[in-house]
């Protein structure tokens, strides 16, 4: 059960995002530029590193969301996802998408745990700066959202059908909230 | 010096908002919502929780910024956030403030790590369910500039003078910022 009288039943943030509009409206926008914006690195690719980083916070909610979207979205599917989040050295992926998983990785224990070894390994796979920028960017972003998921522990369905429906609903409508039609909070 | 070249000398977070002008619109839009929006935690209330929760990821930049921003505001300016950034139970804030600390503190280890009874405790205190909700996602939302500034491995003045001034920006100008002057990456 939430920490808090929410306006809804709805599980993990999609009940937060409805009970605070006011903050729902730039976390979401966040999410739209980072995770589906312009950007060298594929939608699939960044949905991973945020299923990736939500797992190793252990929120179930938002691991089991963005599995479903990168799963839908990657050449070799959940399988390839499930791998990731197990041991991503000895996954199916690019060197690239490796080495930014690592960087990831670092952001979730703490930003001075990324080092220059760990930049210097992506960029000689590959990685330019926005990459590396945008990549602990994601990894900072889902380490606010795991945080605020269990933070207010809120639901976490166990039907990974509705997860697999939030995917395709994310994924072809977007993280932005359609335009506002009931009240949040009550003060 | 930061781990990706930037397009600007400014420290902390400040250059890479100038660096990635589409998620500092999102990034600036969320800061100005919990710090300084309609809310009945004073922006002084506000500003030290993200104090202490900079200061708890050792994120020197965010630390001292926020530090100047909270003494600027709050009664018995520095001194009182130097003591809750060392010892909180002890220093001289309200019953409530220190219920939403420790809250707080909570989520810099884990969404997890925040209990029933840390939300007991602050109710107990007349903490409202919007106080506690905005706590937990100001904390989040720290954990996450904190990530973002270190991971980058940003510049962080040392003479306090320079925070001062920028508290004196933010408190009289917010957080959103002035129409772009400037293009960002190039890509």
């Amino acid at each position: 059960m939430p920490h808090i009288e929410l306006n809804s039943a709805e599980p993990g943030i999609r009940g937060l995002l409805r009970y605070r509009p006011e903050t729902a409206a730039p976390l979401s926008e966040l999410a739209e530029v980072l995770l589906r914006g312009p950007g060298t690195l594929t939608r699939g690719e960044r949905e991973l590193i945020a299923a990736y980083v939500s797992s190793l916070n252990d929120c179930r909610y938002c691991a089991a969301s963005h599995s479903a979207c990168a799963a839908a979205q990657l050449p070799g599917g959940m399988a390839v996802v499930e791998q990731v989040c197990v041991t991503p050295a000895a996954a199916p992926v690019s060197a690239k998408l490796k080495a930014l998983l690592a960087v990831a990785a670092a952001v979730c224990d703490s930003g001075h745990a990324v080092t220059s070894e760990h930049i210097d390994r992506a960029r000689a796979v590959g990685a330019t700066d926005l990459e590396i920028h945008d990549t602990v960017l994601i990894a900072a972003m889902f380490c606010m959202f795991n945080r605020y998921v269990d933070g207010l522990a809120t639901a976490a369905p166990d039907d990974p059908a509705s997860y697999a429906a939030g995917a395709r609903r994310l994924i072809t409508q977007g993280y932005l909230p359609p335009p506002a039609s009931s009240p949040g909070h009550q003060g």
